[in-house]
């Protein structure tokens, strides 16, 4: 093996061109092991390998500089700084995470994995650089969709402007996480048409050289390319034409299926995917259906459809009612602002995690105009994923904002009626925070009319402790509503508040008559969240509260339940928390 | 007067060419009188006067749809759509915003004060009339430094996929509020040096069709052009090229002065403006001598060296060690993360309202990789101003987000040993949030090591009552210490917590030896703020806390003295709110 001789980029310097290839073709069987078995990014890995090699080949990192965009196409280049053994050894899959990590090694200098921020933090470096007096490149590599993002365009316009070393290589495999959309991609499929030679071309116009590689998993062509841009004194564009997914033959026919896949899937043989009903199925039904009926109903998504089950044949049967706006959360939020206030409905579904792009346009170009969209909120609570994905902070982040209605239903009947509900009425920017987990049904029809806003539904009536469970943790209520019954005999009463963005003050009022502690659960950060709300409420009365959530923190990768140890969300520690309380010991 | 015809934009139609042009030059002194006598956009006016009569004779509001982008410009528009006493009556002058705003006209579309948003919100206005089956021209206008923000990238890369009718009209007057900087304004440069006929065209690289007027101060040949343009079936850019300021000399030549001006500007001579002692001299007189001792130093700001006193001659002192990286929030934040990583010292000067931009740089870019950057906030607090433009958001905004150390002085001693302390060390991203109003010196210098973070100062030991006054209040705090003492009898606590982003949980849990009520002081939002975390301390104590600050709302234009009132932010409302407390009534 060639890999065995590989222990730094140093390593690759003396090999053959042969050797180069043959590592290339030793590394793509580890990569398509290593993601089937833990899951991860299939695609992108695979249509990297020959470029990351003619780079460490050419370049000399950690001297010269490397920034990988959304960092999730780093595959090939951990195995080559020193990290092989985490795709070599089945036991050290989790050794390393899937994106750059400054804490494993030099190599890494960002912990990256929101998308389009490259240019930017290269230019930075450069910069860094020239201010220093010191030598070098600076290197991004970008592509795979995050062109479009905002703060990439921030990032090029400014590099463009550096007037010293820094060298852009854009990935263009044809691709976003979905097919690609928008005028940049247009002129990309020009420019490939015409080898580089269009005269219209994107990043000229900025004022970037321009070097075009047609064969971009061909790495004798990317290590001329790149040792004729090494140590250029200007702003620099490589567009490297690679394949997603290339080796895998599936991977490279359905791109978007094998961008990101689950574990096991190439295991999996197709007619194994049985439909259930979850929270995407019945979402998207509801969707289809009505814009049936109503053809100024549209669905806008950024660049992420298999988050939301927007498959192929959802969008196709959509047709015009359906706008993929490519990794740009910004218009995003604009767009559907502009299309509600002009009568039409929109339902804009987006990450947790990403929507944190957009906090501005929530405040000025969504809540400030009040137009009523209808924004999806999806994965947002605590989980054990990388620090770059948490979803954590959907609940401050929107919460805080005037005018915008966030609510959080615990089932399948709140949810739909808040569904059918937002996007019939005209009054109010609505978001909904879908429920994580399986599908809850509670049975029961929800007849709430939710523009009677801030109403909090008392679930059971107790005395003495007041459970306020918010979403997904309404089940935790219930659940520690139970063991205060049977620990304690105590019944405790457990409230669903259904809106985030706002308190029943009279409810919570009555609760003083009859209640001691009031307690929230809620699966988020609990700094600028739900709870310290109602703390804040009964600050000047005798009420005790306790509130329970996530920890102002970035945790990377830490596993779902030491986090909810961590964070006392069990039924076990809250009771002993309140127990604790009520016996005016210290706690939480 | 021509403009006593004009009552709506239909009036404009059957002018004769001299007579448009008549108008013209009987708007261009109303706008400099008004703008003079209570303050605002100059420049941006004068500029784009003969384009806005231009576009209302060829289109048909509101059937054709404009969209101001930032939408101070709109003065002219404001006046031709039946709102012109408020330019021409002096008792008029504060009727309307100097923004769009629906609530004034219905060729008012969208509240707007954020640059880079127009092209986004056009396009969901053209898919909103497609999908409604419906006719009509959508024109976004965009221009004077807005085309370097992210958003605006994303509304053009997405607009040019519409496949129907979007004109954008791009206002080219050569300007950002300071000078342009990046790729985009080179191209902008070859295309008017070309009349328009470069090869390299930005816009045509995402496939609009282009129009160049040469000539965007002419009536005539504005008219011309957007005859061509209206009705067109595809994405559409018009670029114009204007004179900012025009037909004001002192505004012409000072083009970057004459942006935005304070009232009664005209009426000084500059002699009279005589050199005080504030936040921003001593800033930059620090950086500047700091920036001499250590050349890897940079200043970064995004377009808005107005606010912070970055003079021209500041400017070019500073050299290679300033960027101003254009409208481009989100690339500031990586940019300055990436500096800083490298081990450069960058310190980012931004308004609050504009860093609404960049949340997700702020916690991605930034926190999580924990560069040591000093990012310095102005302005931040509760205001008078237009909605658009209010500055009570960012402790929300920062304050939740983990790993970032936000400051809040109280005076100039404590402020210059934050910002040496903060440009010196090595280990947390850090914000600073300027005071507002005069600079305040305690006259005491400032010997605390802020590494050891969240220990709050406690100024004034007493009893019974702690009043915890955050940053620019701390002298409200104070006036309620003294209320407290003088009408009540009570020597209360004074406490200087100087960190926004942590609790002193020893201090607070002494404070429950001899304190029942601990009250917080914040000059921004409530929600999601610094009060609401001390009130989750002590949920499950006996201590009473009451948090004062600001309400979640978007107050337009509200004088201060009036939001104060309504906030209880008076020293004899908090007294009375305490009492109430103490006495167990209900309160806040």
């Amino acid at each position: 093996m060639i890999l065995d001789k590989i222990n730094n980029p140093k390593d690759l310097k003396t090999l053959s061109q042969e050797d180069l290839n043959k590592l290339a073709e030793e590394i793509r069987p580890l990569i398509i092991k290593k993601v089937n078995a833990i899951g991860g990014h299939m695609g992108p890995n695979l249509g990297i390998i020959e470029a990351t090699i003619a780079m460490h080949y050419v370049f000399n990192s950690p001297q010269d500089k490397f920034v990988f965009d959304v960092s999730h196409q780093c595959y090939t280049h951990k195995i080559l700084t020193g990290r092989k053994d985490g795709f070599t050894n089945p036991e050290n899959y989790y050794k390393y995470t899937g994106y750059t990590a400054p804490e494993e090694s030099p190599h890494d200098i960002f912990k990256v994995g929101h998308t389009s921020t490259s240019v930017s933090l290269a230019t930075g470096l450069a910069k860094s650089r020239d201010l220093k007096g010191e030598k070098g490149n600076v290197i991004a590599l970008i592509g795979d969709g995050s062109l479009s993002g905002g703060e990439a365009f921030e990032g090029f316009d400014n590099a463009a402007d550096l007037g010293s070393n820094i060298i852009i290589i854009v990935n263009d495999n044809e691709m976003s996480i979905a097919e690609n959309h928008g005028g940049l991609y247009k002129n990309l499929k020009t420019l490939r048409d015409t080898k580089g030679k269009a005269e219209l071309n994107f990043f000229k116009s900025l004022g970037f050289d321009y070097y075009y590689v047609e064969e971009g998993n061909n790495i004798e062509k990317l290590i001329e390319a790149f040792n004729k841009v090494k140590d250029i004194n200007h702003p620099t564009v490589v567009h490297i034409r690679t394949l997603k997914g290339k080796g895998l033959q599936i991977a490279e026919t359905h791109k978007e299926a094998f961008h990101w896949i689950m574990p096991g899937t190439l295991d999996e043989k197709p007619e194994k995917i049985c439909k259930i009903e979850d929270y995407n199925s019945i979402t998207n039904e509801y969707l289809y259906k009505k814009a049936q009926e109503d053809k100024t109903l549209i669905v806008i998504n950024p660049a992420t459809p298999g988050v939301h089950g927007f498959t192929p044949e959802f969008r196709e049967k959509m047709g015009s009612q359906y706008t993929d706006v490519g990794i740009a959360e910004e218009h995003a939020i604009a767009y559907a602002s502009a299309l509600a206030k002009d009568g039409a409905k929109s339902v804009l579904a987006v990450m947790s995690s990403f929507l944190q792009r957009t906090y501005d346009q929530l405040s000025q170009d969504l809540a400030l105009n009040k137009s009523p969209i209808t924004m999806l909120v999806y994965w947002g609570g605590i989980s054990g994923a990388d620090a770059t994905h948490l979803c954590t902070f959907d609940i401050p982040l929107i919460s805080n904002i005037p005018n915008l209605v966030y609510l959080a239903p615990t089932c399948k009947e709140e949810y739909m009626k808040m569904l059918t509900w937002s996007v019939d009425q005209n009054e109010f920017p609505v978001a909904i925070r879908i429920p994580t987990g399986e599908l809850i049904s509670s049975g029961v029809e929800d007849n709430t009319d939710y523009s009677q806003l801030n109403k909090f539904k008392i679930d059971t009536k107790g005395e003495k402790i007041a459970i306020i469970a918010l979403g997904s943790f309404f089940s935790l209520g219930k659940s520690v509503m139970e063991e205060l019954r049977e620990k304690m005999g105590i019944n405790a009463t457990l409230i669903n508040p259904k809106f985030i963005t706002g308190l029943d003050k009279e409810l919570l009022e009555n609760l003083k008559k009859d209640h001691e502690v009031v307690i929230t659960l809620e699966d988020g950060l609990l700094n600028g969240g739900f709870g310290e709300k109602i703390a804040r409420f009964y600050g000047n009365s005798n009420m005790k509260v306790l509130n329970f959530g996530g920890k102002k923190e970035f945790p990377d990768r830490v596993p779902l339940d030491e986090l909810y140890e961590r964070y006392h969300l069990k039924k076990e520690l809250i009771v002993e928390d309140i127990t604790n309380c009520l016996f005016e010991k210290s706690s939480v």
